[in-house]
């Protein structure tokens, strides 16, 4: 049709292997766009292979031309979309973050995004971040601009800190996977087969990977009394939200116990997966040691996992350059290409986004970065507003969205000493005084190559 | 389809010969709803009428069944949706509301939202709200309230302050009308004909009759720099919104030229008929005298034309319960049967709607009822961010904002004294205190009949 | 001086043997107001010991005439000022809320302010409070009230919310300790000697117990640079406030520790005693066992010493009583009577209060009760704008404030599940949702004498 | 005593023939400060000549030395407090600020702070005052600095946006000139005769020059039942409030009649003069023609009074710097030498100053500049927590305090169509948009040889 919209995407990470071929399959499905995708990656080779991967996928043939870029300027030269998916650092940093703490009876499950891990790669993304949003600046200051690195809430904070008047919003999947669950829920409990999550309406409240539902409805059916039987139900047992389940291994996979429990502490449905969740409450509840993980039913994702699968990753990669592997399109569950879709002005959509709080959840602080639902509309994202965070949760997101805030406000001043404070404000923080600065000092010296500009001997 | 929902419904004024009609039509068009409608009016003669002439309409006949009822309690018990539009008082009170105070140099194009006359409506009108709310609350305490009447935010801050766990919200149709001169303004400037009003994106702001757009998009276009050269090229001579207009006679119509001027003044899209706007503006501007209304091209709505058109209603609506007419169903432009559908989990919808201000627009007080979109879906009604009134009409927007916050505050405690501090601070009030106080008591004591609960000695 | 007022006052707890006596040391030393106190307690018979205690006061004899009344209504009937300090239930209560949690790993230092305990302590003092408030709004509307009793926070907000219009704030000396020790540093440290407390300013933010300095100055001194040498200087030893100490045991003493320790941790001033101050933590940082709180060196408040101390206590109400021993005025350093005297006209008094949030510390919820400076003068006390938590340690305030809103809204509406959650976010709380619900229903059982109001099989 | 402090003051406008005298009679006066004070002025000669007259104060010479200084740097070189009080252009830009615009039928009492000529000597000032800020933060970026230049709001507002760390509030008497008639009015009333103003306990709210008081006090009577009959008993004849008269000749003066009549219809006492009031309200009420005025028993300052007044003054600077007429001290009324007492530790106080709302005033905007009591004290001063100003009076506040905002912004970026906006937002303003052009951009003209930095061609 003659009303398709031309536009030219920036990719940031665009080496990808794995996120980026999601994309390039969404990308490829739709039929409203067309225009130029631009990768830009610190790996350069590894955007090449994607340029070719993109360029050799059929389905994409007439509407996208791949490049890959070595100049970040010439990548976003007058964008309209910048997407940022990048590995800050690389996994030997991830290691340390994750398991070092162990040896200090500290137990993450992800450690990207809180803990102690996530406080140490907040202070490395952030100075990332920090040239990104420069970059965006001054050669698409016009742009919308994607975010989907973690940790979400400090990246997309640094965006708008450096850049006041940037476009940009941080975008998630795990209240996606949270609607498959009711989803599974209809039809466990009332037979009500394969109810697309999109029709699972949500009112959503918190910050990204520690996000709660605060309503829930299907069609005109409010389902927290049927959640609460649910929940009753499986508490024990658990259960897999399978229709919904996209991980590939134990390691990311949970059986919904955290997520029930948290339900009958409080009442409300925590809407990420149990591995993140766990993560936002005190250590004793489900991360006390490794014993208690197994008992909940989720699993504490180990490093050395992500390596293995990251050459598997790169195996697929050389497949895909090669053409031993055809590129198939697959249902991604993914919103990105939709969002552009919408302010494109091909369709209105309601989605969950990361974005600056402006009063959508007014008991939390004006300018932080909250996960509500956005109306997406042409050339408008909108939040809708969430409403306060319920009183019986507030203490507990409160708690992790001040944190994140010194963390931010610490790494844009490369201020060693108050992140300090908020490794010691972390709740699955229970060491001493003493002790948790030998661990920070330690974890930071693992990282000191994407440190260079703080300084280590200003620790006081 | 086995999907479609049974509702109840009560409308509270259902012997309307106007808008009633409107929604008896589009009660019929639409395809995914059915049940009963309860039609309770003081004139229980009009609303037997109109029982007849729905139940007579043939494409609603396997939908919808009417009911006239005598009883509120029988109309509202176990309601899903109640329709509020009634008229408080007569033309007789409106006679004085809006003529009297010509008597004083003071001059108002509709006289039922602001000005002297729209103080004194609200006084009679919220005793009458008060006991809607309360039968709400008694009969049908879950239902979705939709309320019609003017003064639209002072009734519907009435329901909220009675009962204020009501689930109510008021539709008003003015920023249609003005997304309706946006699709003209497309045609006019661009060649783009018939552009559904629907596609014109907007960002509402304000308190009804006094709403603005700040931000206004067709598909990725910006509206704005088009509409400063619309505005520049028919300042002078005024255009005719044409396509949307519905209104039948001089006194409703205008050509825009306040809300030209306006946009001159303050780089803002007011969104309302210009008889509205002129109204909440200081008088010296748009109303200062009959001539100056003349040159501005918008009209003095009289009352004497609102009796001669009663007449004709009355006249029709004797053709149509006879059978001498037959119903027709139009294209209404009313957006309440969709958000009725849309609650009910028929189909998302984004429309303007007053409501409370839970922060959608940060610089007017929380609490306060304002107009702004909102997102309509499964059982909730949420509003969008519409973030703060632009700084260029605050002050224009705010004062009206706290006027009304005192009115009705005045009227639930029946304070005649703190309703007359609203009346000096009205922005059309230009006399002496002695002189408005004048004025107010004998417009106070043209609507006495109405006025029983007050005490009209007690004005100091 | 013939401008002394006259006042009437009535003591909701007049029995007292111990706060009661201080407070008419203050009354008698004072020369601006002299009147009637009506000393009301629900154990008359100390009443009437402290009525004849008080009348036999030589210093007071021409000022104030003490009467004991067993009527709450003629106590109360046209009160000037309302004096309330009531112990909520006996010791034998207490002694469950301290000691029950420490078999399950949970050690509370003072434990009637936070902690599972300050839960228990408040679900039962909240129906008394209402009580009081319902009385007071009858018996003497305008009246101030000054309020004692702790749980502070949660008796403060309990008075507001059932009489909104309540002239009402509570006084804690916790802070005047904080300026002691302040006032003791300058002279250790810069040979200042005996400098008055109400020399040293600071600014106080947070809620009762848990209060923090953010500014102090002597003169134009700023002593935060010297606190800082101070804390580093007596980190390991700690050091005694002395000049201010007025507690007569060791399990109410602390070295300043814990205070150092947060002071070095998030670089501001804590504003309470130790034992206050540890119980508003992470369990793990100072209370995780007993010989961690040795390490620390302050104390575990124990019941049985409470018990003690009451029979001497009796003893000395006989020894007053009888004249055997004689009534000595004494410099108490508390500031009731000030504040009193302030209300009257008779001199300016800025001190700190206990008193809802208007805004005073806008991080902290609207509504809230917060503690903070507060300007007393003729008949008005205004909070001064204290400004927000700070940062580092907002996490940390917040949450207790957001848990003392649960626990005040719980115990009004006698909702058991609801206390509940508060009783899962408490600091520190560490056990799983099912050891947390023994505990708690446990804790219940054995306040149940004073929980008639409450339906315990209700607990899901 | 050897406690007296020693601190630098800088005096910008030290050339002052007026308040600078007053100032030096205060510091003269006092005893528990002494130092340098450094006059800088662009009439170099004027400050010599204060200088002379400074240094030949008898009572002073112990303590003061007075510098004039051709050096911006010099003066303020690690100042300790700044005064800042100076006349923003000539008599001939006032001249035109003031009665150009009775030309179009607009008539302004002052003209400094608000309406037409206060816009325009507000787009001239902004300049100014960035300059003295960004001296300020080079110089001496931790003196305490005191406003007392027209327009007061704006002046202040432009020190914080361009130093945001600026320690920086406006003074103004006009508060205590009510306080001055409170008394007075206890003296008519009650024969309570000499009551000093101190005792007379105010809470203010508002800004500049259209300050409102809320609740008033002497001792612990409330004065506004009082008030309301004061009002009434002299509302048509007007009362001068005499002891308070510092004013010399009829244009200054009034007779409280506008004071009264706001009183009468809103509830509240304005708390400045009348010439002030009348300007912040809608024209009809108070400034319609001459007659009004006179009818009012005001005066509309003319300019060329001022003119005439200077040359008075010009003739006593001649004959105190030669020394033909001696120095008195004399009571000023003003506080500024008992704020920098209070600051430097020498005694608290309680006083009405111009500073950034922090929430002192919920219902004004977070950062815009109000006035308020402020409790100082060392190194500090804080707002005490003042309200929302009252319900009644709200809309025409809030209108100044935006426009007052627009104008800030406007003059900080240059911008003259933003600055329009507020200018017909002006309560005085009733001219059509065309008519209000031609007289903003002659009032620009007039005033342009101090608008060199902006473009008057840009005005659209």
């Amino acid at each position: 049709m003659n009303t398709k919209s031309k536009i030219k995407l920036a990719y940031i990470g665009g080496g990808s292997r794995g996120w980026a071929w999601s994309f390039m399959s969404d990308l490829a499905a739709q039929n409203d766009l067309y225009g130029d995708i631009y990768l830009y990656d610190i790996d350069h080779q590894a955007a090449l292979y994607n340029e070719k991967i993109g360029n050799n996928i059929e389905e994409s043939k007439d509407k996208w031309t791949y490049h890959a870029s070595q100049n970040i300027g010439e990548a976003l030269g007058d964008a309209d979309f910048v997407i940022i998916s990048i590995l800050p650092g690389t996994f030997e940093e991830m290691e340390s973050d994750v398991h070092l703490p162990e040896e200090y009876g500290i137990y993450q499950s992800v450690g990207d995004t809180t803990g102690p891990g996530g406080v140490i790669r907040a202070l490395r993304t952030v100075p990332m971040y920090e040239v990104i949003a420069k970059a965006i600046k001054e050669f698409c200051p016009n742009a919308w601009v994607i975010n989907y690195t973690n940790p979400m809430t400090i990246c997309v904070d640094t965006l708008y800190r450096v850049f006041p008047e940037i476009k940009a919003f941080g975008c998630c999947h795990e209240v996606f996977g949270t609607q498959v669950l009711l989803s599974k829920m209809l039809a466990v409990m009332k037979g009500l087969e394969k109810i697309d999550r999109h029709d699972i309406k949500v009112n959503v409240v918190g910050v990204n990977h520690f996000t709660w539902i605060t309503d829930a409805y299907y069609k005109n059916i409010d389902l927290f009394p049927l959640y609460k039987e649910f929940a009753d139900t499986y508490y024990i047992d658990g259960i897999n939200a399978k229709q919904g389940e996209k991980h590939i291994n134990n390691s990311f996979t949970c059986l919904q116990r955290v997520k029930f429990d948290l339900f009958r502490r409080f009442g409300y449905i925590a809407a990420a997966g149990d591995r993140h969740l766990a993560e936002f409450c005190p250590g004793d509840w489900y991360l006390k040691n490794p014993q208690q993980v197994t008992d909940w039913k989720f699993g504490l994702t180990s490093v050395s996992w992500r390596k293995n699968d990251l050459l598997e990753r790169i195996a697929r990669s050389n497949r895909l350059y090669s053409g031993e592997e055809k590129f198939e399109l697959h249902e991604t569950g993914e919103e990105g290409i939709n969002q552009i879709r919408a302010i494109m002005g091909c369709g209105d959509l309601v989605t969950n986004v990361n974005i600056i709080n402006k009063g959508q959840i007014p008991n939390l602080p004006i300018g932080a970065i909250v996960e509500t639902n956005a109306l997406f509309t042409s050339s408008t994202v909108t939040p809708t507003m969430a409403g306060p965070v319920p009183k019986e949760i507030h203490s507990l997101v409160s708690r992790v969205c001040a944190n994140q805030q010194i963390i931010t406000e610490a790494a844009l001043s490369r201020d060693l000493n108050l992140a300090f404070t908020a490794f010691l404000n972390d709740p699955l923080m229970k060491l001493s005084t003493g002790k948790a600065k030998e661990l920070y000092i330690r974890m930071l010296n693992n990282t000191s190559k994407y440190l260079t500009e703080y300084d280590l001997n200003s620790i006081r």
